[in-house]
């Protein structure tokens, strides 16, 4: 095996002409459900594979509304086949793929399980059996254990509700569930897809080969891998340190506890390791380092959206002064700063933040001149001319927001829209946290319109904080989705 | 001063026989905007204040179906007046005041704020004239600075959109915004209030007095405090121990951080103070100290529901192999465990979760098997008789629930009412964590099934660790609300 991916080679298992989706017509769990086969079908449907798309079982077809389709085996399907989806039993798939050998298929993902994450030794076995596949034959061998590809520009799916947009942020995932976890969140956050690949068991593609090749790819801005184990820390450490040269690279390392370990043994064989050792290899590759996947989301949506901050010294206004107070509190404990304004801002402040019940040291406690539109504009260009400060974090109280209807005379899509107009003024670094407090609905409606200026926006506090550290600590200057 | 409240006496505050709402018909701020007097008297109206209800105000009406209940001063009203809301301009309040302790008023809020907060001479001189005529009458007066006090039972409030059903939890709040945001997030939780009182600048009633009463009040059973500085640490450290040996007292400290602090002194004029003592304090007093409004719900919720969990050690399963690895490193970061099933335990979960693809060691990856209703009621009387566990946690991903209709012939609505009559006979605490992901209305239709039935839930892990923390660490084993 070669210690690089050659790019152009590896490329082509993203971009196959024609899919075979070879499983069972029967599902292999309760008979009530749909079999597997029959969701993949159309998972590429959905996206719009423009290819042909074969099913291989010998029990027939999955759907009547697929009976064109369906061939008894790889070797009897016309034409060729570069990618085949398998969903049979774990003790048909060494026979699946050596049809897929012998009939010039590049690339294979195996969605079944029952290998070396059962700890059995007939899940072992086949493990192996699958590995001498891999070596003997040009076939690259995804999984097994895993959801295999979901690349939109080429239409590639594994779920029917996947999104068709695609986008510049890339996955590598040891799980699949983490996988579609990740995509929802994310596009929830306003971002799209280029490539993600839940590669499971590892038995031949390699993570550190997927980093390589998302490294160099185009349509990918920014990387996020969710990895549990290695058996090549070597090259993966190089990989990482070459991909984070040319993009961010940010990595969620899932079984550093000693009983997430084992959890990871059992959920893709997969020997997490140290924890000290982990850590040290994040660092060394320059990779960010989340605890989990709603900081994996915020992170890659604050490298997309935001340019860097210069320094960890926020601007920090809301509504109300003890909520205020308390979030100040968790950006110190974030290791922020919340410093008081140079004097020149002080003084401009005082101009414009002057009722009874505000205050406008930092942080600035705005009242109830939150609802009053004309005072955002002075506001924003004081704040943005501010000296002491790095960025703007602006927390929005829905259950004040919601009491407009109430209390004030002004809508919530003319006191967003006003809003985002004087922010797409500001030239320093711009979030708000949203939490949801009251009416969901409302909230998104606000959140999505931020979103949609480009503008991060986070439902707690910790949260900002964590994302903004990966961005600030990053050297990187624009948002890489420019 | 007597350092120890009189229950009796200091509970007629809650229960006056007849209100007053002393304010311009005129807004302070923005012309546009509703008075603050009309805002006051319509959320008394909506949580259907019974006595007599009064305007004050010599502008006249602030909305003409008010135009009845107008007297130009409170000395002008016919009847006698127990409770006064103010919310006149500051350099109005002493002389509002002085003709409360001329009628007889027993006690007054103050909503108005410009006072030692503002930090200006002017502010600190009023506040001082409010404390004399505190001092030289038998009127007690809440804030300057404040929201005053919410108590659905005997219909006070302070916000027309606050719910009008009564509960067990109490709030001791110095801000308003973080009354009302606890109100709200408590409701979303399940959750009534018994009485909440914003107090602000504490220039009469204490905090420690408000703790006081709360720990002797029938209607509550837990107290949670929202403070961010004392005047008398040493009568706060006596109310919160001995409240505390009544029922369990959660505290927020709003000013831990040095910038936090700054924040502080201009929302409420309150000296913070030292971080370290504070914390010593809560510790003295057994409280249990949180460190935002999340895991203040979260807390106070968990004490409502649930009984106390022996231990820390967690029985913990999921859908996804890859999300059940990150949860499991998030509960061990927490200080929490995931141990190994006791083996008896582990041969009747062989005999269970046995399909390719699941794990039925600690944490349990239940992938498909997740939709097969049949396996809940051996799953959980296995899980419930497990000795090496003392609470059971299910995390329920909303993208896999939601792919049901796709997949599986299963309804969500089905799903979780077979589930919920299953959990119901489980004697070992139950907890649910269902993060955001996808389509927020079903996942609040489950969040807000799961609660009815008495079963806490979280959106996040670190939530609900923080909250289980807080519940083992409390003696008491029943849940509150019995």
């Amino acid at each position: 095996m070669n210690d690089r991916c050659d790019p152009a080679e590896f490329g082509r298992i993203f971009r196959p002409r024609a899919i075979a989706v070879v499983g069972s017509a029967r599902s292999q769990g309760d008979s009530q459900t749909v079999p597997h086969s029959f969701f993949f079908v159309m998972s590429l449907r959905n996206m719009h594979f423009e290819g042909p798309l074969y099913i291989v079982s010998r029990s027939g077809s999955p759907h009547p509304s697929l009976d064109e389709m369906v061939f008894p085996s790889l070797l009897d399907i016309p034409g060729p086949v570069d990618h085949a989806i398998l969903c049979v039993p774990a003790a048909a798939v060494p026979g699946v793929l050596e049809q897929c050998a012998a009939k010039g298929v590049r690339s294979a993902a195996i969605f079944s399980s029952g290998f070396s994450e059962s700890a059995s030794a007939e899940g072992k076995r086949l493990e192996e059996a699958i590995r001498g596949i891999a070596r003997r034959s040009s076939l690259r061998i995804i999984g097994p254990n895993c959801m295999g590809i979901y690349c939109p520009e080429t239409g590639l799916n594994f779920r029917p509700d996947l999104p068709c947009a695609p986008g510049p942020v890339a996955m590598v995932s040891q799980s699949g569930g983490m996988a579609i976890r990740t995509i929802f969140q994310g596009v929830e956050k306003g971002l799209g897809f280029s490539k993600v690949v839940s590669y499971g068991n590892e038995v031949d593609v390699q993570s550190w080969e997927l980093i390589d090749y998302l490294g160099w790819d185009e349509a990918t801005r920014i990387i996020l891998v969710y990895i549990e184990g290695t058996r090549d820390g070597r090259s993966l450490l190089r990989a990482l340190k070459e991909a984070g040269r040319r993009k961010p690279v940010v990595v969620l390392k899932g079984g550093l506890s000693a009983e997430g370990t084992r959890a990871a043994m059992s959920h893709t064989g997969s020997l997490a390791g140290n924890e000290a050792v982990w850590q040290a290899m994040i660092r060394q590759a320059r990779a960010h380092p989340v605890k989990d996947v709603n900081d994996l989301v915020d992170t890659a949506m604050t490298f997309c959206f935001l340019k860097r901050p210069a320094g960890k010294r926020i601007a920090l206004m809301c509504i109300s002064g003890g909520l205020v107070v308390n979030y100040t509190d968790l950006a110190v404990r974030s290791g922020f700063e919340v410093p008081a304004f140079d004097p020149s801002t002080q003084r401009g402040l005082e101009e414009i933040i002057n009722e009874p019940g505000t205050s406008c040291s930092n942080p600035i406690d705005m009242a109830s001149l939150f609802f009053n539109r004309r005072i955002y504009s002075p506001l924003f260009q004081v704040l943005n001319d501010d000296t002491n400060t790095d960025l703007i974090l602006f927390i929005i109280a829905m259950e004040y927001v919601t009491a407009l209807q109430m209390q004030y005379r002004v809508s919530l899509s003319g006191l967003v829209q006003a809003f985002l107009d004087i922010v797409s003024k500001v030239t320093k670094p711009f979030v708000a946290v949203i939490p949801p407090v009251v009416e969901e609905e409302s909230r998104l409606e606000v959140e999505r319109a931020f979103l949609k200026a480009g503008i991060p926006t986070f439902i707690t506090m910790e949260g900002a904080m964590n994302a903004l550290r990966a961005r600030i600590n990053d050297p990187r200057e624009d948002p890489v989705r420019h």
